[in-house]
């Protein structure tokens, strides 16, 4: 089985150069100006751009949500979503179970996505538990290809570990040479901020923004960033919202600290304006951190063009409006949290990025494929177009004009966070492993055809 | 009783001018040029500075060390030396037990000053568990003068609260609008790393600074802002050491926020060298925070001169090098933490500053006794000399030359952390409510003389 | 000639109290609760506030502009309005022509005042050409009491010293001991882009404000301490407008360096929307540096509060909007630059900084009179309340409403820059130096009967 | 003619791997794992890394020296000393005469490296007189390939453009989308600083760097990213050797700015301490700007791991100790400046930034290849080992040691700033578009084999 995209004008993180890509089963096996040969499949590419698959590394399909919901969309709905928009890798998130182990964790969100997605896809490991061997399961995890682990401080009775357990898991990471991930948000304070705001009657949706300020999203990141330091492991903050956090990561990077954050088109579009709408339509926007002022959307763009943020991901939560959300009605922190995005990911960063002059085409290939590839251990084999790499390729017509919608997105949600909004670009054929899973607008794959990745340790540049 | 103080140049937080002063009784009644007036005691301060009496705002005389020893001044031996030193108002800290009320603890300290100090002095209450009706007892304290509450990031067994806790003191605090004092190192990270340390033989005295790295300071300082900032309370943190802990201050008092901050002699000149002395000889700069590298100190005086730092404390907390400080022979975590240095602070302050030419008279008066009336409500009843205010006084002669000794000084310790050090100036007579309690090198006054003082709600400026 | 302020409530930079005043000729000679004295004159000011008047250290009356108007108020009108505002001293520029010698210049503007100003005053003077003896007479002058010398980055045809001759002039004021004020603003580069703009045929007034970008300021102020840090002299930035700027300005604050900056009311209240306004209305606004987009006045604000700014003074430069203003109707760079500030200095602060909750009565007070006076060598002469000082008391209403108002103001300007803001707050009763100058809303003094005063040098805390 | 290169270890800005690279003719055609091809020659880099040929953005050669001397090293010397170092292309700087055109400078230029550089070579070209038509120059100097200007603050007699020059030609270089590169030393104020140091007798070696503090670059640096921001123009900082200015840089790169900055092996490794030795051994370290004090080294370090300096270039400029350096012996100001570099640039990063820890090897590549190819637009064609790339190479011996010294070096300087300094790492084979130019310790190329390279636009990522 043979491809061959003639006339692109391929774009990765560094280089930007028209020629044709050779692909032999799953592999990119040549690249020159003109290729005369043979070839199953051509794809005329001519006035496209060719990027690299992109990469989300922040996503909960099929996510329990305290016992009372699930994410709505699950491997398969998910994966279907992402690969419309773009997406051919994702890292999704499998947690620990308070006093069961690590692999106990894995094993139960390996299952849910065996035989479903149609994408390649790894997870990061949260540790939410200090249980015994717990150091050991670490190391065999890296081993077996999950080298990044997750934790919080937030959610006191459920995720979040203290200060001297999140010590200890960045040690351990110091010495394996793993990630670690941070949701960085002061949850006790914030627990105790929503206890006021209830016993005041402020349920309405807008106060779960209000009860969590950006104090408590800054603080926590800089915690984070200085325990780090002293456990000597490398760290990402993800889903970084605000100017505040911002600088504690610009900071540290400009002392030469391995510390790295994500952003999410959430952050970068989305606002306390939304969050504020009349009735109870405020619900949509509650995820967690939450929407912001709007002046802190462009200091998020100017950081993903400055490289005090490194990537793009959209921490992918699907929540139905109709039957899901509804939960909170009276009571704002019943709201289950967060929002679909795995299929406007490309869009949305292409848009404010690249069409409105934010940031250059090699950087958006940066921001959404190439770094988190590195990152995460994906590197070379996924996040960049040459030979010999993984043929996780996006045709993407940067001149076609679409429309987010509910009505016609793929992710299972009854609405959309960006509904309305035109778009100027979009994935027109997508391969992965060198197979056409996404064509005039229809998913082409098998369910279930995308593989588990054994991901390597990060690369830290 | 009346005394008049001639010809003396008296120099205020504001002020530079000459002029006569009259004392009736314990008050302030005129100050005049070229007053003629009779009096009991005529003093000729011709050639001195006349200042408002030193206030320390951080001791710990007479204080239980983990139930083994207890600091070697008690608040007899510790406020005379104060006195010599040109302090005439102290404030200490009464220690909450665990579990128990904090009106007991602060009982237990009052017992401890009465009938012993030969100065003024109030507490401060260390709130280290939220027993039943806290919040009633905090109100009450504030009511009986006790408008400071401190706590701790820092030793999780024994003082720590957790940051929900802290919040709830905070808001309490917003509440009352009394002042938080903050201890901010990262405990429990701390305590892990000592662990590590003595796990591979670590036990010099050095091994006390480098188990608590600036990173650990400076996270505990900007944890305590952001939580004083979501809470409302002014914040001031104690001992502030290093550069990293005070761009956060800077950066928190440059947005606004009323937050505030001390430094002490200790952290502008002594350093890492010292505590790396050979044998055993660094236990003597045994304290936390720890000295640090030498280039913080210049941070630390140009804090002090841009108003970044607010005031000049001690900590004074001493322990003899024989038979205190050697319970840590063998192992630098058993070693007494604490220094003496309640008599030097005004001579430290005055030679490093004003005769290194690093700020000027005026400043000098403002860090060590103005803005510490001011935040902990003795002004203008202390910290300045006006008319109406307690004749607590110093004649400053700025020119006479000594050494700093242990051999000479009236603290109760066995070394000096200054031991060598040339000073220019000294306090030659000292007042406290219009009674000689220093002239001619001599301790004139009674023990027991000290009023406890009720201070008022804190003035921010 | 005696008079007596009872009941007041005293507000200085330090303190808060309620007191009695005495006041002989033209000095305060007695400060006590319940005064039982005759005097020629009783107040009451029960229920008021009793403050330090006025000190307004950046006006320009009587000003010829390019030899083709000159600002509307002269000294007679300009500080009749300053004194209905709650001002008593005003420090007005004396500039120098190119060519000419420094003293020429002065003479030039003491004659201005002579006869005419009805409160006390005195001159900065501003170095446009160093011409032969310019040290000797910079010397002079500083002898004389003109102790703060101004300087201008903009302007380069005009008014600007090149930066060695900045240098040079910043190196004699640190032989002096004076004080260097700076316009930063790099007129070069304005110059240009107006050029350009004009080119295009963007001549509306709001061109004025688009042609100025703030990092023209930033640059300049940054590059202004630096020289002076080089130089060895303490600089005071004038009319500072943006965030870019005060960060320089912190940053230096905070590394020691003796920097000090104003800001003026038009900056704290007015944006880049009011000079965009419709037709020629803009023209009010038209003033440099310029106005800028809002986000930028609450930094402001909270520099006045966290003291990164030191002083509030008003640039007042009025020009009437018909037969001045309209010079420029078909091309921004003709209007003449300046508006109208003198009386309203304390009633914008009070409402926006005390009535708002911003800071307090003793930094309100701190901004509008006691700093201003300690750094232009007025204090403590004038700029507080003691005994010994001038009689220059505001008393101060803080409970009257007012609505301010071209119909009502007392400026020589037919129009306000803040036309029907409300105003809570007002001076009801100002003297200066004993005499009632101003009550019952009506000017009582003399034409003439202020002084010039000769300043010391500036205390720089 | 074809090369073979096999089982090396590739290292690229990005990647890291093992593969053999096919050369036919001056270009990479076939980078395969196990190549079974045939080949003229064969090297076996077994053991050893492989890394694009080093690209020296900053040197000077054949310079004259104020009409005195010339630096000591021509473009056949100074190229081959380059090679020896494993750099394969340098950027030298042409400099426009006063009054002249820009052309006729380049010309000058052109001829000295005609015929004698023995790597591929390209020119900046220095501003310092905008004579007639010098946009119209400009452009087509861009056209031309040469597509960056340099421009100087320092040097008021003789580099030195005004602020409005430097607006005029960035406002250009903005219209054209070249680079801007400034020398920023504040020269006015230096000068000034000179001329009282000369006057008090200070003329050993040490004035030179007493009197060009690091406030005049920082200053400098800050302007120019002020008026670049204004003009719209990318800019880069050379010779960046202080955290100051490092500072400035940063915070322009966090708001997004398109601002870069170089350092030198001087400013890493050199420092006061080395200008200050006795006699006049000091000249040897007479350079502009100067060595600073020892701590800005570790910052600047931190800065090429962080990206907050993206390139490490040498400012090679050689001057014989004896009869060029001592035309100072009596007057620093007479003391030619500029030091040797060129061949030491890759030990000297590679020993400080590899074998020490503080960055990667990928990191390594990208600042002294491959991020100095794209800001110069010499990327990919050189700067990044793939198809289609110039062949040059350098096979770099990660373990052999051996020790700088003017003995055995190839640049012609009778001293070497490194004199004795250890390094692991040396280029072992050079080869330059596929020639092999170095091997066994020897130059095997021709003298003038090196090409000019027209460049493109710069990619500033």
């Amino acid at each position: 089985m043979s491809t061959l995209i003639k006339n692109g004008r391929i774009i990765t993180a560094d280089e930007d150069y028209t020629a044709d890509i050779f692909i032999e089963n799953e592999t990119i096996s040549l690249i020159e100006k003109n290729l005369t040969i043979e070839a199953d499949i051509i794809i005329d590419a001519k006035g496209k751009l060719v990027i690299p698959g992109g990469i989300d590394v922040h996503t909960h399909l099929d996510m329990p949500y305290r016992g009372i919901t699930t994410s709505s969309d699950d491997f398969k709905s998910g994966t279907i979503a992402a690969a419309f928009g773009g997406t051919t890798t994702i890292i999704d998130f499998a947690n620990q179970t308070k006093g069961k182990s690590l692999k106990e964790g894995l094993e139960t969100w390996m299952k849910k996505a065996d035989g479903k997605s149609v994408i390649d896809y790894s997870f990061h490991m949260a540790v939410t538990d200090l249980v015994e061997n717990w150091q050991q399961e670490m190391r065999e995890l890296a081993n077996e290809g999950i080298t990044s682990f997750k934790l919080f401080t937030a959610y006191p009775n459920d995720l979040m570990l203290d200060d001297g357990s999140i010590f200890k898991v960045m040690s351990e990471s110091a010495n394996l040479g793993t990630l670690i991930l941070m949701h960085a948000e002061n949850g006790p304070v914030i627990d105790l901020i929503i206890e006021q705001m209830l016993s005041e009657g402020k349920v309405e949706p807008k106060y779960h923004a209000l009860s969590r300020p950006v104090a408590a999203e800054a603080e926590a990141t800089y915690r984070a960033i200085a325990i780090s330091e002293m456990a000597g492991t490398p760290l990402y903050i993800v889903h970084l919202t605000c100017d505040d956090a911002l600088k504690k990561v610009a900071e540290a990077r400009s002392k030469g600290l391995p510390v790295f954050a994500e952003t999410c088109p959430q952050y970068l579009y989305l606002s306390i304006d939304d969050i504020s709408k009349p009735g109870f339509e405020g619900a949509k926007f509650v995820f967690s951190p939450p929407v912001r002022e709007k002046f802190h959307q462009e200091k998020l763009w100017a950081g993903l063009k400055s490289n005090d943020l490194q990537v793009a991901a959209t921490d992918h939560c699907p929540f139905n409006f109709k039957g899901q959300k509804d939960l909170g009605k009276n009571d704002f922190t019943k709201i289950p949290n967060g929002g679909a995005g795995i299929e406007n990911r490309l869009h949305l960063t292409f848009q404010g990025g690249v069409n409105e002059g934010r940031f250059s085409l090699n950087r958006w290939v940066d921001i959404i494929s190439t770094t988190p590839a590195k990152l995460f251990g994906l590197y070379p084999q996924k996040g960049n177009i040459s030979v010999g790499a993984d043929a996780d390729i996006v045709i993407w017509d940067p001149n076609t004009e679409h429309t987010i919608s509910a009505e016609t997105h793929h992710m299972n949600c009854d609405y959309s966070l960006y509904e309305g909004m035109k778009i100027k670009g979009n994935a027109e054929t997508v391969l992965s492993r060198g197979e056409i899973i996404i064509a005039e607008d229809k998913f082409k794959g098998k369910t279930g055809r995308g593989n588990f990745v054994k991901r390597r340790m990060p690369v830290l540049g």
